[in-house]
């Protein structure tokens, strides 16, 4: 039978009850140790060598660099999140052993949360709500809001990887007019248009979405130069890495009020103590990289949508067949 | 050649030089009568008797009730809004004049206002700005909000005629289970479920959005008793009229932090004076009947689609084809 295993410094967080648990416990002989950081590199080495799978998650004991060298009878790592950089030596990749990842499980959640965040900013919920607190009324044309409607609106698109677009999806009944630059995807969803670079994404677009990855080629690459290319009330929102923005010339924009934002990430997600400015500011919404979070409504404990990827491919492994969500080596260095 | 009339009480709200005004006038004479409230009601009623066609607006002089008694030439009335009780009467309709109006023009952006509202509610939009603000950190756990996401909620919908079905479109790819209470509705949008009541809806449903029109039937039809329904964090969405909800009940579930809520419309619109204890209730958000306001992004004048559905009906109407968007007696007594 399969030899399953997870090892954890703390407690474990694949209890051998819980649905992931129990629906791997069906395929295979799951060991769990917990407290492994009391172990020694080598009793841990020798731990995993004796296992086929090792599963990992972002709580797990990392994989030491010399299994690699020697990997037992190690075939194939299962990650249950996103990335593996802190549990998973790239070694390992580069040695030929299978490393599988999460897939897409966050997409849907991440471009809700930025659906929320275009639609609310695009409305300017935020200064209707102070608005009449403040006792000048909820009227849009008074308080010399902008408002405005997704329909026949040009939106930017700055990058279109899984979660990109999904968030397209997510638009689409809402009209926009979309616009995207992505030089690494090779087709872009149906009825979308291309550009080839970020200056005449920027010369196009009323609003835009930033869902690049995190790398030096996007680092700091929406600057103050391609800010100023947006009209007057245009929006940026970002959910995917604070780093991609110049963000001191974001917050002058926002400060001076001539643009508008919804960000669920900043620089170093540092989200500023009580009293920073940037709270006072009706045009920008800020969501401290916890839009996704959902605490409601509440359901009977299940394998989820991430839970039935890693059990698929469980099932794909023991079948000899091709898994899904493999992380080559392009994949493992660009995650974040 | 067709002969169109529009007569205001003050200045023209179609001016002849305008989108709708210049494509009108390839079709057809167009005369336009300002100040018309200087003129008698015979003055009035022998202008119009003159006129093949009627354009009427919000704006626009009332027809008098002795054009269904001798209508002379007129033959249609081209409204340019959604209800024309104040300036059409009924006893046209039943003379068999026929009266259209703008059809299901105001559906994508009320649709579009509703969808902003419920995504800001349920991500507590409102409540993170606070918690920022008050230096209680913007993490919806510490803050104990539910928040919450739409991937597999109970979302039910009280009303599934155009404005109603354009919201589920809206939904969709937010993957919601979707339950709908309508009992006018000969056929519901695919993929949702019928049910037979509004106690079923309340039961079944995490949130509600109403979309049903005003009527005695409706009227206070949202009782305390259907809300207690909910469960803890349920949501209540209501961009259609604020009379559907017993509007006290629905406070006292605001009031206690049980429920929340995205309100464009409350009972005669009336939005509470400066101070009003509802302006500092953070899971309530009040958009004062005008989320549907946009002023950006600014574009070149254009017909809109309202003006091309006027447009297009009255090509038809000179082709002697059937005419979309037809007042008939009951969807003229409905509409509000």
């Amino acid at each position: 039978m399969l030899k399953m295993l997870h090892m954890s410094n703390g407690r474990t967080q694949v209890p051998p009850d819980g649905p992931l648990g129990k629906a791997l416990r069906e395929l295979a002989e799951l060991k769990i140790v917990e407290q492994a950081r009391d172990l020694t590199e080598q009793e841990i080495a020798e731990e995993m060598r004796k296992a086929d799978v090792v599963i990992t998650n972002w709580a797990s004991t990392p994989i030491p660099l010399v299994l690699a060298e020697d990997p037992g009878e190690l075939k194939y790592v299962l990650n249950l999140g996103g990335t593996c950089k802190a549990t998973v030596p790239l070694e390992l990749i580069r040695k030929g052993i299978k490393v599988t990842n999460w897939g897409d499980t966050p997409a849907q959640s991440v471009a809700e949360g930025a659906a929320a965040l275009l639609l609310a900013v695009l409305k300017d919920l935020r200064a209707r709500v102070e608005g009449l607190r403040d006792g000048k009324g909820g009227n849009s044309r008074k308080l010399g809001l902008a408002s405005g409607t997704l329909m026949g609106l040009k939106l930017g698109i700055y990058g279109c990887g899984v979660i990109g677009t999904r968030f397209v999806e997510m638009m689409r009944p809402f009209k926009p007019d979309i616009i995207i630059f992505d030089p690494y995807a090779p087709k872009l969803p149906d009825g979308c248009e291309r550009v080839d670079s970020l200056e005449a994404l920027f010369d196009n677009s009323e609003a835009v979405a930033v869902w690049a990855g995190r790398s030096e080629e996007t680092e700091r690459s929406v600057t103050a130069e391609l800010l100023a290319k947006l009209p007057d009330h245009g929006i940026i929102i970002n959910a995917a890495r604070g780093e991609i923005i110049d963000q001191e010339a974001l917050f002058a924009e926002l400060k001076s009020g001539r643009l508008r934002a919804g960000l669920d990430v900043t620089v170093a997600d540092d989200y500023f103590p009580q009293g920073h400015e940037a709270h006072s500011w009706p045009n920008l919404l800020l969501t401290c990289h916890d839009i996704v979070s959902a605490h409601w409504p509440k359901r009977p404990p299940s394998l989820g949508y991430a839970g039935e990827i890693a059990l698929a491919n469980v099932k794909r492994f023991i079948a000899g067949e091709p898994l899904r969500f493999v992380m080559d080596e392009a994949r493992y260095l660009r995650s974040s």
